[in-house]
């Protein structure tokens, strides 16, 4: 289990991503994606559960209508770590952008 | 547009669905479901996507891991019309509960 990462490594991390934010507790990122409809969201949604799948390392998000918001964390670490800042940027190549 | 159903008129139907309750305002239904895995969550989620965008009424969920949990209200009518005792009657049937 990796440890999360010191916070001035997760917010130099997190610069480096396009969108996301750190939670008030630290302790997740989170981004607001929208869409042009359901379609395009769903999409996107699906996209993102097979590559979250693939590596074993799932988002906690929701969806209404064109509008999807992810939030990312490690919880067996309690908090943000690597392989939450690699979730995200793979996310943000799904969303082309 | 569909008017919201009345109060007795909306509880009567919710009473005919399986876990289904009133959100405290009123104006929406939720339900939570619980599966096996990630992989049995979204597989439930994409058949829901589906019979959700074929009847143009689409649900307000989130999903974390195994967990998903559906709120459905018409925002045009402002409550809980037909449309959304119908579609929580479909999702119960993709659940196979």
């Amino acid at each position: 289990m990796a440890a999360p990462l010191a916070p001035d490594e997760r917010d130099a991390a997190v610069a480096g991503l396009i969108g996301w934010a750190v939670s008030a507790d630290g302790k997740a990122i989170a981004r607001t994606f929208k869409f042009g409809d359901f379609v395009e969201a769903f999409g996107f949604m699906a996209k993102v559960a097979l590559a979250a799948e693939k590596i074993d390392h799932h988002p906690d998000w929701s969806n209404s209508y064109n509008r999807v918001e992810i939030s990312l964390t490690s919880h067996d670490a309690g908090g943000v770590t690597r392989r939450d800042i690699d979730l995200a940027g793979t996310i943000d190549r799904l969303a082309g952008a």
